[in-house]
């Protein structure tokens, strides 16, 4: 039996490898390392792989303004599925190194910005070492070729290789987090849940104001909340710029439906990029007037009245 | 055969009369004059007429507020149809009467009103005598049992009645009209046409800021245009406000069978008063992305993103 | 000393008249009957007299849309305060009349119109009559040369011709009220109490949808209230429309000075027609974010900011 | 003399400090590497530095999100200028090298992502190797110390280095363009040149849906346009958001000015992160009704209602 490929930002080791382990089961896909976020996704619409992970939001491995753009324009791609990891690294060793013995410590650039004050305060004295990626920081360490005496490495990673796990939980902020996404081609959208997103690009019809005013207005008129926006300048049309969007609900949700059609209807680019379950659980809030059924009630009225039915 | 029955204010010579007229071949339909607007409604409600035709908008006859506060209330009624009709007077006299002899002219008050300036600049000398109605000032004359010697009649009546036309479009405000329409008991809605109206009434879901414009937002965000909008105080809630309102479309049209969906979802009672020919004629404006294809297309688009077509 | 002179609705026994009544101590001024209300803001702004007292709202005696447009256009007038009567008649008769003996009973046919059902109810037998005005009815009764036998009056006017009043508090709706307003010459603004109306007349841009939303927003960016809004067919400009509009607020309160300044900008007429006390006396509800306090804190912070004080 | 102090994300060689040299003549300044984007705005809030030049908007170096929360929160910063460069590389080598004869090219991971197509079709051999930073991959070409023949450079740094440029503007999206913007403490807001920014943060009074459009509606109610929109994560609030805007506009603008006055009334927070001069040069548009001119006569006409002026 084949097993479905997931493509994901390389090497072993990422933040990225472990979104897609907190996602799959990993002895039931086949994984498949990718340089960078473009190749994940290009190799996806190429059928090289079924699906890929790739951070969407607020990561430290930089890259999700790619996956934004590749995902807005292109052969259709849909997001199947999210998860949000905390960005928090485990300063590994050989075994028997002891924190106070830590004369430098490598990471990524990215990674040793996110620790500064955690290093400052408990390895003070240790020199920083920008290595290429995390892993191959913890790689070096593993391997006995480093020149340095410690890493932070994403959880997980320092077991893995036999390493000796120093402190875990290391990050100055300890609420930031980074979002994660599994993309793949087009398929029939995942059965919503109660607690959905649905991700979006819109480009406005001109650059008037109130354009951006109005597409919000499709979605308030329909009661749906969004949970992110971003706007993007357009690589095809410097000067403007399209919308990048999570909505709260499901595609299936006539609320949301309704919405889609209306920004559908108003706007020259709307590209859908999936309905799918949230990360948080959370159910979706549905302000008055705008449930599943309050909407059939209100089109069975509707039609009754065309009928003379009052 | 049975004609239909129109109830309307009468006596015989109401502008509301020259309504009906402008509406039907008077010889096609049976007349029943009523004493006032919501005796005229109540027949029909009650069934004892088929249709009234009442003043809706801006008339020298009073009823207005009648108007749409009995049709806001009660058993449901539709408007079928509308026409409207400039407020226009004829002098009018007995024959052989000069417009230099007159002495006194008699009209219902509303009508001395509308024609003030006029009659200051045509009859400067003339008494002005406030008649219990219009037709009632041309009745006496036309009995012979008048105390003046003109009257201000709607166009039609002196001739009906015998009497002289002496000037013709009289009217201070050459630009003044009045708005009727023809009102029966629900049944199916008359077809569109591409230049109707559609008649709403709506409760605000309470008294907050903002609530009048989420309300006009439901119109807006699928293009709906209103020709009219009115608050009118509500007489079961002191203190709080009810909506009348004219779109411009047809319910039959998804624009406004969409935004009827939105008001009926978010707002606590809408009462829907008809979708009829628009007495303009002119074309409903339809802006892009509001149209009957565009609306099918986006349902079709949205239908198919959820079986994977993109 | 000169008192100062208040045109009104005549004849004498108008619920205009009580109006008048109401908002002054009628000794202290000298009252104008006027023959309409065309007629009664003409003499405000030809210094004829001081002041107007004019239905403006829900009238029985007619000439809203004509206090509204009259208002709206020539000469500056503004609205100096208001008054609020119950729309509520007397039964009266000339002294020794019972109720059971009344043949015919006369009014004007709005006030018949407003009293149908309890006239059914209380003397079903009797004709009804209609009068040129309900005073003329009354008046007639008093001077013994009724062709009828008891009138429908105005709360008040009875006792003052010396007639006995049968039943008091006479109307089918008990909650039906029409709104007066006293009118005089532009002056400064009255002080404002904390529970003021401002009214205003604006003229849309143009014909686009979104022009009226883009109106409201100007308020609900200020975050005012309307207690009424009316669009009003524009006589110099056929199918275009104005609109009439109350706003719950006083010039002086910056909340509504932002909002008459951005309406200013963005409209091509704005006509102010005064803040003035509001009748209910209710105050003012001021929604967080809009109170004179908070205008001025975010004031001094934006010119803080100018000038490097965060 | 002491020269302005200006941090930037080094080492020498980044984009960074490529958009330094854009915004300054280097003689004139002192410039000061900083290892991350933190470190950078960190000096400046304690006084280590006058300046700092991070990106804040699509960039390839990371960090805009840390340039984004870290003016949002801490020590008052603003902006003073904004500069936007191609993101394009150099191929620089020792003297001498073809480009047939490179076997290995060098650059950060995201330089090497940016370039994938251009390296593929232009030097199809070639081992890709990740280096810690760009700048880091020149170096080692310079000093002759490198295990790979070429190296992906922003523009300049491979002649400052004595290295040969072997193409010139290397990028797969020849649209793609990084933003870089001055940062400083608050001190008098600088000059408006009629073609500028104001950056802004905003949280939303809650959750609730209608917030975010009632933020736009301060600014569509101006008529003041947005450039970039940005949805944040809260890291003191998990699940709620703020919003990172450029609004196109100076304070000193009474538009700009009254937008704010609005934002600041009506959410929890505002941050002001300064009124520059926009790198477009292109004049702000400013819409009818919204000029200073405008917005002067709409005040006076409002001063002047206030004392009868009409």
């Amino acid at each position: 039996m084949t097993l479905p490929r997931y493509a994901y930002l390389g090497p072993s080791g990422t933040f990225t490898e472990a979104a897609l382990r907190a996602m799959v089961d990993v002895d039931e896909v086949e994984m498949v390392p990718a340089i960078d976020v473009l190749s994940a996704l290009a190799s996806v619409r190429a059928g090289d792989v079924d699906f890929a992970v790739v951070a969407i939001e607020n990561t430290v491995e930089g890259g999700v303004t790619a996956t934004l753009d590749t995902l807005a324009t292109g052969a259709p791609l849909v997001i199947l599925g999210e998860v949000v990891l905390p960005v928090s690294f485990e300063l590994v060793a050989r075994p028997g190194t002891t924190v106070g013995s830590i004369g430098a410590v490598a990471a990524h650039s990215h990674g040793l910005a996110q620790c500064r004050r955690w290093l400052a305060e408990h390895v003070p004295g240790a020199v920083q070492v920008a290595a290429t990626s995390n892993a191959a920081a913890a790689g070096e360490l593993a391997e006995g070729v480093a020149g340095f005496d410690a890493a932070l490495a994403p959880p997980g990673l320092g077991a893995r290789l036999g390493l000796e796990v120093l402190a875990a939980g290391v990050a100055d902020n300890p609420h930031s987090a980074t979002r994660f996404v599994k993309v793949g081609r087009p398929t029939a959208v995942p059965h919503a849940t109660g607690a959905d997103k649905t991700t979006l690009v819109v480009h406005l019809p001109d650059d008037r104001a109130g354009a951006l005013l109005a597409m919000l207005e499709q979605f308030a008129a329909r009661g749906v909340n969004l949970s992110r926006i971003e706007s993007r300048p357009r690589s095809d049309r410097p000067g403007e710029y399209s919308f990048s969007v999570d909505a709260l609900g499901h595609i299936d949700e006539p609320r949301v439906a309704e919405a889609l059609v209306g920004l559908k209807r108003t706007n020259p680019v709307v590209v859908f990029l999936g309905s799918y379950p949230a990360a948080s659980g959370y159910p979706t809030p549905v302000t008055p007037g705008t449930s599943e059924e309050e909407f059939a009630e209100a089109r069975t009225w509707v039609q009754g009245l065309r009928s003379g039915r009052h």
